[in-house]
């Protein structure tokens, strides 16, 4: 049985990420792949309820240290009880953020040291690393639009503001510039199918 | 103001610590200097909720990473919320377990990498360390029967078994051979007013 492929979805809140997720999963479905679809902070039982901590207001005066070390426990837990166990069955994973959230969230946005970040993830995850990143790429403002909309923008992290915001945006399309063969920006703003289609075509290509 | 000093009080469950460290809170505020006791994980809101991820046995699924990672979590936050500040407001901190019961549990229970540790250790208390520690050492065997005595021994650390306690018991041991001006090996089963004047010694020694 060979392995399977280990993709992550990433971007600013209301990029479309978690919408782009849901529909590669039904087309790869479809066409007969297996496919586990899971999220960080979560996806296992102890990993949500790390999320819990991570994203209830009455957490807010949680120093950035902490923050990072309870993202990087529940990614621990991620990785050995769901990620790898799917990937060695030959199922192709596709995750709601993973590292590249760390370094542009707690690096980028928090201004935490890249180095020690680096550093920290990598036991976290004993050096599983995705196999394709899609950073869905989207103006702040349009990621302001989007959250007010649907009445979001309450919780920890999205109280943070606009310069946050852009710190975190500016990071992901470095992660792109950095490593273009892992790590693909698409244009967020583009219509939804042809997103999709996009995406369908890098995987394609990468042989998932 | 002068700076207080930090003073952590470490040792297998059922070796008297925390005992020992309400003796010396009390002698100390007798003598007239001002103590803060406090204890890990935990001494702050996150960090008590993050306790009970950890002793809970709902999740005795945890990996040791994870485990390592959110006993740092909490470290993170109670360094920079509770002890620093009492610290550089003058007051000597008195601890029950902190970064030594981590290289103990986690790297001599668990077998986690020694230098993950110092590194992830170093990143979450910024570099804060104590200024004396004390470990109180007891055989494995009086740790059980008196965990027994108190109907104790039921939680997700406690319920690892005899070897894995014998790890801890090593590792502290080597902690106050490592470094014996900061880490003091004391025998717990000494009598209990005669190990309170032994700790209260070193401390007035050290200048506390």
């Amino acid at each position: 049985m060979s392995t399977g492929k280990f993709c992550t979805f990433e971007g600013i809140d209301g990029c479309g990420k978690s919408t782009q997720l849901a529909r590669v999963a039904e087309r790869l479905r479809g066409a007969g792949t297996p496919c586990l679809v899971t999220r960080e902070p979560g996806g296992t039982a102890v990993s949500e309820k790390i999320r819990e901590l991570l994203i209830s207001p009455d957490n807010k005066g949680m120093c950035s240290e902490a923050e990072l070390l309870l993202y990087l426990a529940a990614r621990a837990q991620h990785v050995r009880e769901v990620i790898k166990p799917a990937v060695d069955r030959g199922e192709t994973v596709l995750c709601d953020r993973f590292e590249r959230a760390t370094f542009a969230y707690q690096g980028g946005g928090r201004g935490l040291d890249v180095d020690a970040i680096r550093g920290i993830n990598g036991f976290a995850t004993g050096g599983m690393e995705p196999d394709m990143t899609f950073i869905i790429d989207i103006p702040v403002e349009v990621s302001m639009e989007r959250l007010k909309r649907i009445g979001k923008g309450t919780d920890r992290v999205e109280s943070a503001g606009a310069s946050f915001f852009e710190r975190v945006r500016n990071a992901y399309v470095c992660a792109a510039e950095a490593d273009p063969y892992r790590v693909k920006l698409l244009d967020g703003t583009m219509g939804i199918d042809e997103l999709t289609d996009e995406i369908m075509g890098v995987i394609a290509c990468a042989g998932g």
